[in-house]
């Protein structure tokens, strides 16, 4: 019988109740939610609000489908808003979180940099875990520029899950020492990619997850792969650990 | 063969694109989505950017899924913010939707009446159709300040549609020439009671409509009351007409 496991990063509001349910009966009984906003909201407080969405109503959400949902708050670089700093001084008030995310660089400008600096500083200072995403588009350029920025302010290694890992770029993060992301979707990874990257690097620090959302996708991405290789760690043991859930 | 149906009051943004690819598939091409928001936001802003998405965004997953999305915006009773007031300054300014909605009293509080009142001010000025909600504790006595608050502000009879109607509530709002609006889903009115109504009533002003969205629910309403009676009017003509498009 398939066991519990832990989808690491989906955003749950693009998903339907009867959708998590459906999910949790094929064993995806825990999912992180990571926050995401699909437009660029024109105002911080938009922000705020969705952390409180995120925490309060999607876990409500979850316990109705028979899945313990946690959430990531922060600033998604696809959806800066001005006036961004007003949302991490929120963040640093509030609780009720497991990670700060998702974040990262997407196309890598000044502002998406000085966006990530100031959480993974954040996060830094209040020891909880970071998702860091990483772009479809010039996924090696990027990650190089996110790791200059990791390196700059001393993030701990063992808070960094840089996540949607290519096989080039999972080589690179597991080598800085951090925990990689290994997403399995159409787009992404296939399964049989991911199970070769846990047969290649080992699973001490790989964690797996389906990105399902706002756009179609598998929904069972995180059961397909254990399905295909059995690994308790990478669906479930690792993040356990990192999130401390 | 089903023909294509309008699903006048739905929260696409608690359903997946899958779930609306579902609708759209099952003859549900049309739809329109309605301001929510599940928390009680801390800022008006939230509510504006929440009608960007809903204007910006959920259209264009809509198409995705092959579905028409239009938009209603407003401020629904139970997520009231505080300075509501400059939500209201931004629908006067915005374009982009077909109704100010979901609004209406919930339990009927002095600030739900100000609100609602302010609301119906703005759609009267726009010269834009209202969705107005009715709650499923007190529906009878709440649709009484609601017709009180139309009766104030001289509302438009053509403009207004008074939404998830009982048997005994329908009777009135039609008696007030507003079109009334009857929710197929459990916990509001079963297939054969909305067909005992439009058989009672005539098809004349009423439009139907699933209201579904963040929670579990019937997906497929519209579809199911057309393909008991058969009625074209109810499930599509006469929102084309009060929505025009």
């Amino acid at each position: 019988m398939f066991m519990t496991a832990i989808d690491t990063h989906i955003h749950s509001e693009g998903r339907s109740v009867e959708d998590l349910k459906f999910m949790a009966e094929n064993g995806i009984k825990i999912a992180i939610t990571c926050a995401f906003y699909p437009i660029r909201p024109s105002f911080p407080e938009t922000l705020i609000d969705l952390a409180r969405k995120l925490t309060e109503f999607e876990p409500e959400r979850g316990e109705k489908a028979g899945m313990e949902i946690y959430s990531a708050v922060g600033i998604h670089p696809r959806c800066i808003p001005p006036r961004w700093d007003k949302v991490l001084g929120f963040i640093e008030s509030y609780s009720g979180y497991v990670a700060i995310g998702e974040i990262g660089l997407e196309d890598g400008s000044d502002e998406e940099k000085e966006v990530l600096k100031a959480q993974l500083q954040l996060a830094k200072k209040l020891d909880v875990p970071a998702i860091i995403h990483t772009p479809r588009k010039n996924k090696d350029a990027i990650l190089k520029k996110t790791l200059e920025i990791l390196d700059a302010v001393s993030f701990p290694e063992e808070l960094a899950l840089i996540d949607h890992n290519s096989v080039e770029t999972v080589k690179v993060v597991l080598e800085k020492r951090y925990w990689a992301g290994i997403t399995v979707q159409p787009g992404k990874l296939t399964v049989d990619e991911a199970v070769k990257i846990i047969e290649e690097f080992g699973d001490e620090r790989l964690i797996a997850n389906s990105d399902t959302g706002f756009s179609e996708s598998d929904m069972l991405a995180v059961k397909k792969l254990y399905d295909a290789c059995g690994n308790e760690r990478v669906v479930r043991r690792n993040a356990e650990k990192f999130f401390k859930i």
